[in-house]
């Protein structure tokens, strides 16, 4: 994917700290997800179409592209959070748009606002199939910061 | 579960046709996730616990929890609708209010409002320990009625 | 509206806190909207049905329907808050479930879970006309709360 | 504003139908708000800044924020449905980003999706003060199209 060469990648640090904790994620790894890209404030995650992430109309199930939503704005917050804190996801909000279909599906979370305690992510999921893109789900998330020693 | 045998059921035609939509799911069955209760608007799904549903701390990861939320109320939904019909989720938000931890979750899908073409749905989220039922996740949800001979 | 004596009522104290600061909202007074119930996690607020607040087809605007549905929530929020303390609206998610027409429109708001930064609470407006009450709005708010020395 | 003498510019058929729809909502005149622009899928709403408006602390209060970026997205989605149809929104979820403050803050709602019966809508609302733009407010829509002869 061409556009993904000209994004910004976060620092080795921020990269090896989110693909840790991703890693720890059994959720992702049973769906078959993996990070695509990891940038400061901006992640991406691509989840490959097979029968095990299907609602019954052979479509990618709502609760797998949430899933992939969810965990790329988490991360896309994460980015920003100084070491020894943790993220959690306070809610979140999305509009399925169209059939999820396509060879694969790509989540991209995005900071819009990242505040001391509360961070905004837009979420984008995008069906893709050869070289097109189309917009499958658009939501909004709100992430809590927690500093480790407070838990 | 002693408030489930209180449950009002659905009828047989309707609780075999959420059924085999549901035995349909991949996802669902990947996730190891079955329906507990189907009534009339309203219907239960259970997920144990176990490493693949989990996120990095190691309690059900929000995109399991969502995934039966938004399957419970899209089912809830699909009790009320005429035969024909299908049911596609719109968009849905959802609260993570505690961590999800417990034995297994329980969502419960709730119809608040049955229009024409719209549906509204409450989805509620337990964590389940032995005796204790805690609400983890509090989420609403739109769903739309779909025609078979229009798709 | 009996239903109202059987309400718990918050101590002297918080309700005279919440309508000061109610006071202090010049858009509650310029819409024509009550407070009618301040309880321990609830609080009621009531709009009379005029010209003023009313959407292109004469049924209260949604955007009237929300305020008084968020400043429920919130003030539902801070009755269960320490002085010296402040609350923000986070987040809202309101469904707009049917025209909202009627002599007035009452929004409730109740809390669902209270925590120490963050709360949670269930929004719900009713079209009130003569005995009939009648769901016309639904959502969920998430709060948080501000000290105000950090302010 | 420079920006907008950038911006494609509706039609006069639909710059008149939607000028019109907002001058018969009651609240919008209330407020005292005004349409700042009107191109196809994309409605700016502007609100100054007075006491009438405000919180408990004397920034807009979310209710008029909400207010102003509902009507923007229900009139970008309105742009593009076709005569004799009306527009209802469905459900929306806003996150109240910073302290809306400034001389006046505008809501622009622009279409992310247009479907036949369901439209998508994003909401952002600024608060302007002098040449400076800030973020206050970003949010989802989701409307409903409906024919003026089911109604």
């Amino acid at each position: 994917m061409e556009e993904q060469t000209q994004l910004e990648e976060a620092t080795p640090e921020v990269q090896k700290r989110i693909q840790d904790s991703f890693d720890r994620q059994g959720l992702m790894s049973h769906l078959g997800a993996r990070i695509a890209h990891i940038g400061p404030g901006r992640v991406h995650i691509v989840l490959p179409s097979r029968p095990e992430v299907t609602q019954q109309h052979g479509y990618f199930h709502a609760g797998a592209t949430s899933a992939i939503a969810d965990s790329a704005g988490g991360y896309a917050a994460f980015t920003l959070f100084p070491e020894d804190t943790d993220v959690l996801t306070v809610e979140y909000k999305i509009n399925l748009l169209s059939p999820a279909v396509g060879d694969h599906i790509e989540a991209v979370g995005t900071v819009l606002k990242s505040g001391r305690t509360l961070t905004v992510c837009r979420l984008e999921v995008f069906g893709v199939q050869d070289d097109r893109r189309n917009l499958v789900a658009n939501g909004q998330q709100t992430l809590i910061r927690v500093n480790r020693t407070e838990r």
